[in-house]
């Protein structure tokens, strides 16, 4: 447990070894983390997606510098699903490391797919829960694009922030509602470019189609209704006002029970996906040689579906 | 079986039926598609794929037009796991209705995620077997983004086509390879527009960055090197060159063995899902009242962490 200890005790070099045994999958890196995970759970996690092209990275490092006059600290996790980079070599990580680097309350983290397609969230998941037991009181948690693996990270943050930026297709962009749907705060980054307007128009319309208050609770404490907010990350205009939409989403998710009910949501899926990855692999261990591999070629050669395949491996197991 | 003979007979609207079904996680649809199961496997399948505002919508019209002009039968699914409509109320859609409506051996299918995130990859690719059944040669799927959802449908596909436009993001995009690294074929759609030749630059040497050719075997008939084609989908320029590069994927996977590696894959991947679903519920049943629920609240207090709390459950079983 030296890692551990020395990861509890402020250690950043200490961190950035537990973080790449996370991501390398090194059975030390789960059983540290094991050991640390009550002392978790503090950190306030912040997930900014939208799709390329629309600032993120410049925004949460303006978010991230607002956030530090506090004194508070922050973590920062970009996440790339489409880059088989890692480790700083993100182009947007130069910027960041130019405007945060030396800072001893940031700290830095990339990471991307490198073909571990399928276990990028979980490897998210992992990380970030790292960078709370290290004690950072902000985690901001920066995805590109807006696929389902966005998603499903976004899901890990408390509050999620979507980004979107004018004239990126509006034409297609004002019906995706389905990403506003994940939406705490809705921000309009690049506001000073043409089109903004009508941008904020669609985006407006969009968030009233999807968003609609219960009736006769408008303005209770316990509805949030997404804010949107116009934003010029890259002259900090409205980061103020962005850091203080997360602080008071971050008071009604306390305040409301909406926090401890999206905790449950988020622990039943993790329970869930252990749980899943326990019984095939015990279920591997136990079946005879070729079972698996027979049950394969039925299935390619269409004589059974692979639900069907399923069913009979498991009836012919001994129970 | 009424529903299926209908479909297996060309009947349009039990096949839209059935899609209905299957969408719907009808437990009858997927025993009409069990019960069918073993007439599919025909069809070739396309993925289409890439960032929004790169016209693929138009490009996929143009291109089951030029398959059309053979008199083979053309299926396209439209997936946005963005959009929360689903069923031909999506913007590209009534573009394709236009030019390609009327045609009996065009068959047009919209699917949105409706808040069903997670289950979206597994409810195309059950339409896609469906599509394949009734007897489409050929089967469009197109995706919107590049996160994992579509690199998953995408993996469904025989041949993936991912399509890049220019100036979209040229600084991100250049170093995203990963996207790049499950095109099949790389196009460069709306490349009358200005800074076309430098998104084929960077798309080239991005291209070149992820593929290197196994030396000596340049030019090997078991070599596949992806092409890159420009193309202008709205004037229909170029289309007739991505049909050729298509069909040349197609005869490269059945003579080099890759398509049979690639039918394996997805196979393992159907049946391990389809198997870890049947052991999550089986155990669900099997366990104590509230046994589940102690375990979430283990997790929550983080007194354990979702891995310990797997093992304890599967501990605590009557084995």
């Amino acid at each position: 447990m030296e890692l551990a200890d020395a990861v509890l005790g402020g250690d950043r070099l200490a961190l950035a070894r537990l973080l790449s045994r996370i991501e390398n999958g090194d059975p030390e890196g789960q059983r540290d983390l094991a050991g640390l995970y009550a002392r978790g759970g503090r950190a306030h996690r912040v997930g900014v997606t939208g799709p390329p092209g629309t600032g993120k990275s410049s925004l949460v490092n303006e978010l991230a510098k607002i956030l530090r006059a506090t004194g508070e600290t922050v973590a920062i996790v970009a996440v790339d699903p489409s880059s088989p980079f890692s480790g700083g070599a993100i182009l947007g990580d130069r910027i960041r490391m130019r405007d945060l680097a030396g800072d001893p309350g940031v700290f830095i983290r990339s990471m991307a797919s490198r073909g571990a397609l399928g276990g990028l969230s979980r490897a998210t998941g992992d990380v970030v829960e790292a960078l709370d037991v290290a004690g950072y009181q902000w985690i901001l948690i920066e995805t590109v694009g807006a696929g389902q693996a966005e998603v499903d990270i976004a899901r890990t943050a408390h509050t999620t922030v979507v980004v979107e930026a004018p004239g990126l297709g509006d034409d297609v962009q004002a019906i995706k509602a389905g990403i506003l749907e994940i939406a705490d705060v809705l921000v309009l980054n690049k506001a000073d470019l043409a089109g903004a307007e009508a941008s904020l128009r669609a985006l407006r319309t969009s968030l009233e189609f999807g968003y609609s208050a219960p009736k006769g609770s408008a303005g209770a404490a316990d509805v949030w209704v997404p804010p949107l907010l116009a934003t010029v990350a890259t002259r900090g205009e409205g980061i103020a006002d962005l850091a203080d939409a997360i602080r008071r989403h971050r008071l009604y998710l306390g305040s409301s029970g909406e926090g401890r009910k999206r905790d449950r949501r988020r622990g039943e899926a993790e329970l869930e996906a252990a749980l899943s990855e326990h019984l095939i692999s015990e279920l591997r261990s136990r079946l005879p040689d070729g079972r698996l591999e027979s049950a394969l070629d039925d299935v390619l050669a269409r004589r059974l579906t692979p639900r069907q395949a399923a069913e009979h491996l498991l009836q012919t197991e001994p129970a």
